[in-house]
């Protein structure tokens, strides 16, 4: 063992070190031996990286960084914060306690623990089996929580049913639209002078969101597919570097100014509280008609064949009814003009997250409208603090440090805080709608400490990152165990 | 009448147009005839010529655009989101309904309708006098609440004190760091490489910042100052252009990387949720230290003038006790071997904004630490909602136009959600320390449906900008008449 950091991601992993997401990439391709990326951060350039990468190790950065949240999402083992790895990415090369180790030599990682070893070390892979198949057969029987994934795509619709997930709580619609062949339709919409350019290009991505839709749903055997409808702000879909901006306008055949005009008035001081989510759909009603389309046209499909699929369709960032109401609106209309003109029955939810405060303090009023609550405790953990997500790794290290905070409120629910925000919008969502589904869909899903939370204060279910499936399946066996619903 | 806006700040105004900041500055200079701003937009840039000028007039922005809430700070009459006024800079002119208005002609502005004309018009100052006085007597027989005003130098508090107001309820110390002699000893402390450094810088800040409360406390006469601590995030304090940046290394004796990466290290993704309020005074005590000898020396020396100045000392943005607790005791610990080397008695309060949801969720347990809370309901307003006032703009007319929203959330207190959070922070504060003062410091301090509503609650008071006292007093007292206490 060299060095031990967080354990940011489970798993482990053994690999050769690249210091350069390209790198990676071309070691992985030249002999097809395993890569583990070692970087001080990683940012989203890194993903395809990422991807190739057995393990991530990364010198800086907390629970919540972006190589511990995209590795758990994926399934890597990543250890992060590794404070006495030292990257010289121009030498490509680090030192950790005076060793030195150079692009290619072996490390091996285990991110259930955080250690880091300086060696190859044999690794096997994770399968529902053996005694691990009958802890987890227990832990069924005596859960009472469902456990869901979060899951964007058929790959990990897949692995998180082989983990045992009991349906998608979460599908970020905006992770399709990265992909290559759709990006430029999302652009297009982007640049729209008006409606009818923005139905023409929204018309390019249905689809193909609709072939997504077919393929989780199918992945998903019948369990519910929860969809959330696109939520980030439509900057992150176009380059900032002044080059790309030129390529981008040269291929869109518009002028530079015009494009860097567009992105210009794209831009937001501070973009976690600005045009995105529900607002989206608001100013764009085009947008969630198309997604509703596309939801429910692939469960026509797949029900034709047999399967008998319940969309659930999440609409995100709803602070206030009205908002709800104007977007339900459009995908309800939508939504039965498919139904009514394929002759066939569907039924389908339409829902929200909680995940701004003033939707949980108004929960009763929004239930009138949302036939289930998912908590989004991410943003709500941003807003119910005033800090963000990126920014507060400045400051948390002296909050932990002056022992004015003994955790990180985005790896464990905040209780009292966080919580008794989620405590309320429970009690006030079932005063309204006694039977509504209510469950989470934040990084919170898959910690043990949270689930437990989850289960006292009385939700449906937790949806969490693929890998974290079993992990969650037993903390909610423990927790019906100390506290029988 | 050539035109209507929205009426962002009273008052009314007459002068001759100026299209730029500099211009208005020399066109006053020149002959010291009044001035008008006119301008798409205003930006920080502008407040140079704002504050020459008589009246500002924005042909885009809303309630609560830069230039409406910073003219209403300054008392300058302004008209915002004159739609019908087109502003061409480049030509020095502008266009209203065919007709053209060229620099230096003049106009008028009816702050209090949000009229505007096309000719010079007679105005006269305001003062609380003849039947307006009798007015405020009546006002201030009948009203429950106490009314305070948000000043920031000597010059606003007398506009305060003569208006009317009973003490100051914000103090923006940050205010008093932007003026030219001050900025170069505010960025020796933020490029400082330790303590010591920091000290030192910091040190050259203490005389000016006590000079400043002094001034304060002479004007009040006596009446409350409430002193909230530094707040904004540092990198407001330094240049973003990289010509500004080069001059500034320059005169620091820094080299141009040393300075550039310091303020890379200072950005921010969303600022609002960023290293900003009482997190500054957690990371750098030695600042709270400062602020607290300035805040209690000048107490010490206007009271041996045989003033009675009991400071109030507001710790902003606390969303945890233990962040409250951290920096009381460094205030507590600062201010009494003070008083104790001074051989004096003076009394002070250490108190909190309520501007964080989760500040007020646990409420309870803040006023174990607090002995006021002063509700910060523009930031608890962003954070309630999650949008920000710089980005809502793009979506907010969406809003309204679909009648998603009825009211600005920024103008009039949102009482179901946000006001929902300041009632249970009453109540809960109460619970901990039944004689908690409690009061309003965010710009709907001066609103009168906001001032009924804080009457409601039982607030003790109200602080608006100078200007806006008088209808405070007003709107205080027909809400204790319509619901008395």
């Amino acid at each position: 063992m060299i060095a031990t950091g967080l354990n940011a991601s489970p798993g482990a992993a053994t690999g050769r070190v690249a210091f350069t997401a390209d790198r990676a990439r071309e070691m992985k391709a030249e002999n097809g031996l395993p890569v583990v990326l070692v970087r001080q951060e990683t940012s989203p350039e890194d993903i395809e990286g990422m991807i190739v990468s057995s393990g991530i190790l990364t010198s800086r950065g907390g629970m919540t960084s972006h190589a511990a949240v995209v590795a758990r999402g994926m399934g890597r083992c990543c250890v992060a914060g590794v404070g006495a790895v030292h990257v010289d990415e121009k030498n490509k090369e680090f030192e950790v306690n005076g060793e030195i180790f150079k692009e290619g030599d072996w490390i091996s990682l285990d991110g259930s623990t955080g250690k880091v070893y300086g060696q190859k070390v044999e690794t096997q892979d994770a399968t529902v089996s053996g005694d691990f198949g009958k802890l987890m057969a227990w832990a069924d029987k005596y859960r009472a929580l469902e456990v869901r994934a979060n899951a964007d795509n058929p790959r990990d619709a897949k692995v998180a049913y082989d983990f045992g997930a009991q349906g998608i709580g979460l599908c970020r619609t905006e992770h399709m639209f990265f992909e290559a062949d759709r990006i430029s339709a999302v652009r297009e919409m982007i640049v729209a002078k008006n409606v009818e350019e923005r139905t023409k290009a929204l018309a390019k991505l249905l689809p193909m969101q609709r072939e997504d839709f077919i393929g989780l749903y199918k992945e998903m055997k019948g369990y519910a597919v929860t969809i959330r409808y696109l939520d980030p702000p439509l900057h992150e879909f176009v380059p900032t570097d002044k080059d790309d901006i030129v390529a981008l306008a040269k291929d869109m055949g518009l002028t530079y100014e015009t494009l860097q005009k567009t992105i210009d008035e794209l831009h937001e001081t501070n973009p976690m509280l600005g045009h995105r989510g529900v607002r989206l759909s608001v100013t764009y009603p085009e947008i969630a008609k198309m997604q509703t389309q596309a939801v429910i046209e692939a469960a026509i499909a797949v029900n034709k064949e047999g399967m008998n699929v319940v969309p659930e369709i999440m609409i995100p960032l709803v602070g206030d009814i009205k908002e709800l109401q104007y977007v339900k609106a459009v995908v309800v209309e939508t939504a039965d003009a498919i139904i009514k003109a394929a002759g066939v029955k569907l039924k389908y939810y339409v829902g929200t997250m909680i995940e701004i405060p003033r939707a949980a303090l108004l929960a009763d009023e929004i239930a009138k409208e949302a036939e289930f609550f998912s908590f989004g405790t991410n943003d709500l953990t941003q807003m119910t603090f005033g800090f963000s997500r990126d920014d507060a790794g400045k400051f948390l290290a002296d909050y932990y440090g002056k022992k004015i905070f003994a955790n990180d409120p985005f790896a464990h629910i905040d209780q009292l805080g966080v919580g008794k925000l989620m405590k309320m919008a429970v009690e006030l969502g079932r005063q309204t709608r006694p039977d509504i589904k209510l469950g989470i869909c934040g990084e919170h899903g898959g910690d043990p400490i949270s689930v437990e939370f989850c289960h006292n204060i009385g939700l449906s279910y937790v949806s969490c990152s693929p890998f974290r499936v079993p992990i969650a399946r037993l903390a909610a066996a423990h927790a019906n165990i100390k506290n029988p619903r």
